[in-house]
Formats: C-alpha cells, sequence, structure tokens
C-alpha cells in the first residue's frame, strides 16, 4: 500500500462509524476521484474548523461570530426548561425529534472515574449559574444510561439542591449502554414526554 | 444545524460506505475534537492530494515520482502473467490474498453502454500494446461478475486475439453483481488458482 493511503486510512478509521473497511473504500475513491471528492471534502472540512465554534451559552454548535446561538436566542422557546446533554452533537437528534422546546446546556463529556474524567473538565460551573439566575424551573438530564450518566446525574443533583429546582431526566425507553447521539427520533420523543422526577 | 457542519456531512456522505448517519455521526466527532480528528484528516488528505498519482505503466497507485511503481518494478514478479483490473484499488486486495505474482494492468473502469462509457475513456490501448510487446504470455481478466465486465471481457477478447496470447478469468466463486473490491482473501485466493480459459 502506497505510505500516503495508509496514512488517509488510518485518519479515517478514527472517525466513528468507519471500520477500516469503509475507511479503506472511502480512502481509495478520495485518491481515484481527487477533484470530484477529495478536494470537496477538504474545503468542507476547512470551513467547519474555522466557522464552527461552541455558543458560549449552551455550548452547543454555532457558526463562529453567532454566540449566543440561534437555539439560546429564539424567543419562542422556554426559558424555564434546562436540558442538558453531553456532547453538542445530543442537541441534533433532540431537536429532530420535536419533542422539546427549552434551552439547552452541553456539559462537553461525563464524570468517568475510570478515565480519571472530573467536575472539573465540565460545565458544571456554568450550569449552577444559569439555574442560579433564577428562570429555570425545570433541569431536564438527557444523558447516557451507563455507569458514567448515572454518576454524572447523581452528582448534578448534588450540586442543584440548594436552587430548589424540578429535577427531571428522559425516561427509560433507551437502550442499555447507549446514548442520546444513537437514538431515533420517536424514541426519543417518548422518552422526553415520560420524563421522570429524579430521587 | 450549522450550515458548515451541514455541508460536511454531505460531503461525507459521498464516499462509499458512510450513509447519512455514519456522515453525521463522524462530521460532528471532526468538528467537537478539531486538534485530535480535522486537523489530522485534513492532512492526511492533503498529503495524499500531493503526494499519490497512478502508475503509468500499470495505472495503479503509487507516490509521485515512483512511476513505473514498486509492482512493475518489482523483479521478483513474473512478466509473463497480466492482471486487468477495472479500478486501481483492485490491485490492493489481490495483492493481500496472495494469490498472484505478475503484473496487473488497470482499465480505469469498464464498459457500460448504459452509463456511455466507452472503450475510448479506458486504457485499452495501453493493454494491447504492453501485450504487443511480446513478453506476456497470458491475460488474466480479474473483472466485476456483472454484465459491464462481461461486456469489457468480450471486448478485450477481440482486441487481444490479433496477439494469440492466453485469455483467462478468475474462476467463478464471487458472487453475482459484485466485483474484486468486496471480496475477501480466501474467495480471491480460490477465484484466482482456479481460474478458466475464456471461450
Amino acid at each position: 500500500m502506497v505510505a500516503p493511503v495508509d496514512n488517509l486510512i488510518r485518519a479515517l478509521s478514527r472517525l466513528p462509524g468507519l471500520g477500516r473497511r469503509s475507511a479503506e473504500r472511502a480512502a481509495l475513491a478520495l485518491v481515484r476521484r481527487p477533484e470530484a471528492l477529495l478536494d470537496v471534502l477538504v474545503a468542507a472540512l476547512q470551513e467547519a474548523r474555522a466557522e464552527v465554534c461552541c455558543c458560549q451559552v449552551c455550548g452547543g454548535f454555532t457558526s463562529r461570530g453567532r454566540t449566543p446561538c440561534a437555539l439560546c436566542t429564539d424567543a419562542a422557546r422556554d426559558d424555564g426548561v434546562l436540558c442538558v446533554v453531553e456532547e453538542p452533537s445530543d442537541i441534533f437528534p433532540i431537536e429532530r425529534s420535536g419533542g422539546f422546546n427549552g434551552r439547552y446546556h452541553a456539559l462537553m463529556g461525563k464524570l468517568s472515574p475510570a478515565r480519571q474524567a472530573g467536575p472539573d473538565e465540565l460545565r458544571l460551573g456554568a450550569l449552577a449559574e444559569r439555574v442560579a439566575r433564577g428562570s429555570v424551573r425545570e433541569v431536564l438530564l438527557a444523558l447516557s444510561t451507563d455507569m458514567e450518566g448515572d454518576a454524572t446525574a447523581g452528582y448534578i443533583g448534588e450540586l442543584l439542591k440548594p436552587y430548589g429546582v424540578r429535577l427531571t431526566r428522559l425516561a427509560f425507553g433507551l437502550p442499555a449502554d447507549s446514548g442520546v447521539g444513537y437514538s431515533d427520533p420517536l424514541t426519543l420523543k417518548r422518552a422526553i414526554s415520560g420524563r421522570v422526577l429524579c430521587g
């Protein structure tokens, strides 16, 4: 195998959803049709690199120079319900489900004793500040249904206790060891409407 | 969805092996971790764009400045057997199978009346020239087992008739409507050792 093709296969293999075989097929198609595929992809990557950033309020993806983002500034959305997600990308499937009309807060990860990811690496201080401002009635936890998600939910429960806010989580309905990013819109919609009180 | 992220999803969706959903997951991972994923991928793509070209002899992928390629110049390989493939990428799975030790000739496609892809767009003249030079005893056709592959095989049969060369094709064993790029090494190895005379 030619070395630059091998490097390209390795770079593609690191993306979620691409096995070694699909990465190989993709790499060969890219070098076979550079104008049609490779140049287009490089341009899209460079544009995304230059233009996409995270909203300073919710942590979700937005265009550079547009922070707070469209979801944070949309006057039609309910300031009273704050949906906490792990990753900025988790916001998209929830929006697609059509089951939620409040605001978002992306933590940028979850608590993980195994990976030594502690509370300081997450946007937990910013979450407490938003809740402390007083307009939030309910915090809806849309976290993974695994041990790390549960640990994160427990931590947030303690963190927000002083504010007397209603704390809910997505209804079970999500399969175990999965997360928001893997769920279809209907499953997510049902999980949002069936959400239950924590503790 | 943020427009540059949408563009990136579209560019990734055009690659073989990536559905809309995997393209979306890959795009979100890329913008979430630009240093670890996006920059690495852009560098690999740009390196491949700059360094990879097609060998002037066999048509396979090689590094720029290295044409004829390593397979064409390897003295341990048999000049007497020439394996004809559709795409440069078809050479990799055949090499991986360990069942072939001759030279290669990539056509850069196949005949397709439906897509109006005629003989002039393929490296058929170059194939005839290589055979005319006289050292080739056998031409092994490793083409798709579909109508277009059959049409291409028939055309090459007529093209090479004047040279009295032995014309073989891969043994059946490949599934119908498939091609070299989809086969596992063992299937390919059996197909190479069981190859049969054309016509």
